[in-house]
């Protein structure tokens, strides 16, 4: 008998089914006992009426086949009940569970710190569970839109020989007899693949930044989003790019994830569209509007981000606005200068936090050899890189999307952690 | 004036046009020339017969614009020519080329580390470039399908702490004052997520070998293809998976890259039934038919794997053979034995290689439990694995595909660094 999937239980009315999953829970209601069960598709109650099925050895979470009846209930959730005519324990859970994951009340309770202790079981929690449900759509809309654009998902190595980019906040690792680092970026590899000829690319995958601080918005291993393009004209390409992107993502999960965002009480509104602001305006909206100054001209602070976000939503009734025009001495050395000592760098803020950063950047060989020395590096430490620059590069740029960054704030999370299967952080290596 | 791509120029007979690209060739013929242009759709070639358009400073490789009016010329590729009216160089190639990139019949001579060397700038040559658009055809097609089957992405950690998987052949991270290890596969991960209700998930990630060995068939980066699958009744639920998997992956590849494939002189079959030898059948037929024997009983030397798929080319026309039931002391201790000394795993070969190994796991807590003393392990290193087995695990399996494996066996590429952007072995970390 194949089994049947509890989304699927409603189309079985009056058949025998076979159901397989977890016990979320037991209720017993005088000598009827109703059996909540879990599978990967959602939860359906199912009753037990013959008191000759015995569930005592039953406890929640264990795994069990159930055969029953399914019938229309208006009391049940979703509206339909199982009769339950046979039951199998096929896993017997232990008991005490680390916690309770059938109620989000008590959730809430649970910290952070035992979630990601227990994070396969926490996960058993739907609210929880859905938010990876969340960032898959994310990763597949993202990947299927530039697709559909003409670019090409690459896969390039993590490991790099020493200090191709600075050498601060690196991983080391032992290669054999050498030493290499985990690579913090893509971005060399996205741009020379772009001078490979294939014009458009992007990559989905891990990164590494060796950052000592331990805040709500930072973990040393994060899944970067990137992608770089060709025959642009200006970093206004990238950014209407990403702009189509985002619709497009958002417009897919407010599709495909409509559960999960009722689950976190979310509202996703379309994308219109986005403001942008010049980093030197932006400095003074901040002091002007919420009198706080911002200590470097290079950059805004967490505060400064918040602020200008919420002085986007007032003005312009935006979650997203793009700071651009960031001063060349703030930005790598790749990137792209204005010629007024400004450049074509922008970052992407949403809801006060940085989840995008991109410009155009340098494609003229010598151009990008005399911004190297003027930033203190050696060209010949980079000739792995530079090559392709000195056989045509076109005009190009690119950016790079925190995908962990983005679900937390699509979802409202507090913690970065939360979006984050396994997260590792400045003490946390497990599980 | 909008880019028009090389693809699209049989579009526009007639008009003017504006196309960038990359100056494939540059062919003189008396009075008239000829200019090769490529961009990341294709080539098309233009003629020059206007003599006030001087060409003299537009080296091979440049990156041009050209401005034009595409006619029908039964003469030229594609039936298409584009008469030349005016070409901005924007960005000037040096000379001499590495190595030329526009002749197949050239590209054979130049070596795997000369290629590998100048990697980006090898992309340039057609042939070359086409296997990487395999690869993200594979990439894709696994993804969609699995997703279509209700399996989710996941993107685990790849770096681990201590001594998780018997620690021969990791590669040591320094992680702030710890030691880590990056991750040889993300097989405890994808069991414990189907053990947190997923029940169906997949990865596409890189893994990392420390192995010694430089060989055509191993490289210490690469990108692993993971499925793994709850609820199975046996190994045979993950084999037929997987043989549905790879006749829409085949299928995907036919549709979507015909043209890469004509480029490698390559014809993909149907993928029918696949035939499946034990392990030690297999040996015994290798034996027989051969006069070769296998020096050990635990698994095929790399001429035993290209025996017996010539045995079942022969015998059954098929370029797959599944090698199945390994003895349990070949194969890991999560592997599911079959109560007589052999196990549920298998291995599947194609053309002589193998590309995936895989297997039905324990998923009773205290089945793991006496099989990891059995291995001389200790279950207290393991429980931030073991934790879920103990709150209710299905019966479950999995397997992972190595991504340039396939792509090297489909296309016939005598050595896997070919079928790896950058590919990181023994002595390589560098572009």
């Amino acid at each position: 008998m194949n089994r049947t999937l509890v989304s699927d239980v409603k189309n079985h009315i009056g058949e025998e089914i076979k159901l397989q999953g977890w016990v979320y829970q037991i209720r017993p209601l005088g000598k009827i006992k109703f059996l909540i069960l879990r599978d990967r598709t959602g939860i359906v109650q199912t009753i037990i009426l013959n008191k000759e099925i015995d569930i005592s050895n039953v406890e929640r979470e264990s795994v069990v086949t159930i055969y029953g009846k399914p019938k229309l209930e208006k009391q049940a959730p979703n509206g339909v009940e199982v009769e339950v005519l046979k039951i199998d324990l096929m896993e017997k859970a232990q008991s005490p569970l680390p916690f309770e994951v059938n109620r989000a009340t008590e959730l809430t309770n649970v910290k952070i710190d035992s979630i990601l202790d227990h994070r396969p079981f926490s996960l058993r929690n739907p609210e929880l569970s859905s938010i990876f449900r969340v960032q898959a759509e994310i990763v597949r809309s993202f990947a299927d839109f530039l697709r559909q654009d003409g670019f090409l998902q690459m896969h390039t190595s993590k490991i790099i020989s020493a200090g191709t980019e600075g050498g601060t906040n690196l991983f080391p690792i032992q290669y054999f007899e050498q030493t290499a680092y985990l690579a913090q970026s893509p971005q060399f590899y996205k741009q020379m693949m772009v001078g490979a000829g294939y014009e458009r690319v992007f990559e989905v995958g891990f990164v590494y930044r060796a950052e000592d601080h331990a805040t709500s918005r930072h973990i040393n291993e994060y899944l970067s989003l990137d992608f770089e393009m060709g025959f642009i004209e200006s970093e206004q390409d990238v950014i209407n790019e990403e702009i189509r992107l985002l619709q497009y993502v958002f417009e897919q999960i407010r599709k495909n994830c409509a559960e999960e965002l009722k689950t976190h009480n979310v509202q996703l509104p379309d994308i219109k569209a986005i403001p942008q602001i010049k980093l030197g305006d932006a400095i003074k909206i901040i002091r002007d509007n919420f009198n706080k100054k911002i200590e470097t001209e290079n950059d805004l602070d967490p505060e400064g981000e918040r602020l200008i976000c919420e002085y986007s939503k007032k003005e312009f009734d935006s979650d997203f606005v793009y700071i651009t025009y960031y001063p060349a001495s703030g930005r790598p050395f790749y990137t792209m200068p204005d010629g007024t000592g400004l450049t074509r760098g922008f970052d992407l803020l949403y809801k006060g936090l940085e989840v995008t950063t991109g410009s155009q950047r340098i494609n003229n060989f010598q151009m990008l050899i005399d911004n190297m020395v003027k930033f203190g590096l050696k060209p010949e430490n980079f000739e792995f890189y530079l090559e392709i620059f000195r056989y045509g590069m076109p005009p190009h740029g690119g950016l790079a999307i925190g995908a962990e960054r983005l679900t937390q704030q699509i979802l409202n999370l507090k913690n970065i952690r939360e979006a984050s299967l396994f997260p590792r952080d400045r003490y946390r290596l497990t599980p």
